[in-house]
């Protein structure tokens, strides 16, 4: 065999330099082609190895032949990996030829699901929020509030973060990176209401749970904000959602298997539009300044499949990652 | 990370020097626990790049606990490939620790797939054929022709093989096989008819077609004779299907999808059993020296990831591959 496949570590992938917004980019366009029924992506199978049923590992296949894009990916989530000094998200990403199926490209796909997790928050947002939305509030303060903030200040003229998470290290480590790197002016709040109330972009980001903690009350939401629900309904009481005018997900079939199949979003509102419906003007995103605007967004292979050719392209561009005989 | 992940290319998973005598041992134990339910393999999803419809990218997971195995086998299949120069069946392995996740190896998967699916045949013989089945019949002699008679070898006091295939290169590169490095007797036919009737086991290993040429009729399975369709009913014409006393398969639902949903085996008999409940004696295997006993088996995740870990092993004892960080 001649054919050669590029080998992209986990630190290769970050070193390739794809910006924010260039992922956000490519994510809009992944769904221009969803919302049109021009990509391909059957139903997540997945294992779940160990005790318990908690760990799971899921292929995530999908074809966007506008983009030129075939492949999988492979993610384990495994719950108990912090104790043991391990990221809960791990995996790997094979990009084929459309052409011939030759696999072009193995890559770790933790950095990628990061940022188009965040990219796809962005994408709904640029549709549902008002665009001179400028303070947001950040609900536990990980990877995806992070991704999440970055991924808002590409798209607005964001001023101030509300930072709020029970640990003290990552409310410290976000206002470190809100403030230092976006040079942003960043309140770290105690009470999680400061971090709903007065801003007019929220995310929630915290673990995702079947049954709500219910800590977001109705009211708390003000009129004409938008919020992400990256950890699904996890912080609203049924009350703070109702007050949701549109309620959108990236995936209806993905989001009713979540719903009816496994537990998730039982107390949530109808689904108003799917993001795809929304960016190809299918169907209204915001149409006024009082609106509450919801995503819960779950994250599609489609997403992954967007971004990673501009890594592979831009990696054999730069010389990054290890070529390797078939 | 101060993970490592072995890279195996098709060369470093064929010199790892696993025996067709351990894969089809690690096949049937796989069987084993799938017979006896102890295994997690979901449908496989797949997408189908480009024009026609006919190529397909598949993958499939599973997960053994009793082998400690778990991963995903995303396997391309291109009909166009062949004029490229190219093989028809490619992809990737990815082998995971059960424990974390962690992606252990990426490994290439036709070798694999070549030798499990004859290893699957092989086990399907051990229940199904007469112990001291001597004469072999192969019709269509590529690659499943030789990987199927190399497995067959290891399980019976083979003497001599019947080759047919319209291909003069095919059968020939078949017969030098067989007399070369198996030291069979080798008559290469013109006539189908002579490497079905007078043969113990017969193999078909054609192109997979929905609608069947039809080339072997009724009454060339001699009485007794174990058949390995591994080109599923091609090869057979309605009334010879109807001879069958136990027509079997490795997976029931995965055999229902591709008779209900996509329409193959439209003329086939029901299915006496599944391979799994053949090798767990839940069901008998051969009764008597008459019966015409058949397998049409699919191709399982199962066989990859009951394999896998084997070459993984060994790799890593014979320092075979390319280390690579994560």
């Amino acid at each position: 065999m001649s054919q050669k496949l590029l080998y992209l570590s986990q630190d290769d992938v970050k070193n390739v330099g794809l910006t924010m917004a260039e992922i956000i980019e490519a994510t809009e366009k992944g769904f221009v082609e969803m919302g049109n029924g021009n990509v391909e992506m059957p139903p997540k199978p997945g294992i779940h190895p160990g005790e318990g049923g908690d760990n799971f590992i899921h292929a995530m296949p999908a074809y966007i032949p506008a983009m030129n894009s075939a492949g999988v990916k492979w993610v384990s989530g495994y719950p108990g990996n912090q104790k043991k000094g391990l990221p809960y998200i791990m995996g790997l990403l094979i990009l084929n030829d459309t052409e011939t199926g030759v696999p072009l490209s193995v890559m770790d796909c933790s950095w990628i699901t990061a940022m188009r997790t965040a990219a796809a928050s962005a994408v709904s947002a640029k549709y549902l929020a008002r665009k001179e939305s400028s303070t947001i509030g950040i609900l536990a303060c990980g990877v995806q509030g992070h991704t999440n903030l970055e991924a808002m200040n590409v798209l607005f003229p964001l001023k101030k973060v509300m930072a709020f998470d029970p640990s003290k290290e990552n409310r410290e480590t976000l206002a470190a990176y809100a403030s230092g790197e976006l040079g942003l002016e960043v309140s770290i709040v105690e009470d999680p209401k400061q971090a709903v109330t007065g801003c007019d972009i929220v995310v929630t980001s915290g673990p995702i749970l079947k049954k709500p903690h219910e800590t977001i009350k109705a009211g708390w939401v003000d009129e004409g904000a938008f919020v992400s629900c990256v950890d699904f309904d996890s912080f609203f009481s049924r009350d703070a959602l109702n007050q949701a005018d549109k309620w959108t997900t990236d995936n209806l079939p993905q989001y009713k298997h979540y719903k009816d199949g496994m537990g998730y979003f039982q107390q949530c509102p109808d689904v108003y539009a799917e993001l795809g419906e929304l960016v190809t003007g299918k169907k209204a995103g915001r149409e006024n300044d009082m609106e509450r605007n919801f995503a819960a967004n779950l994250g599609l292979a489609m997403e992954d499949m967007a971004v990673a050719p501009l890594i592979y392209k831009q990696a054999v561009e730069k010389k990054i990652g290890t070529w390797l005989p078939l």
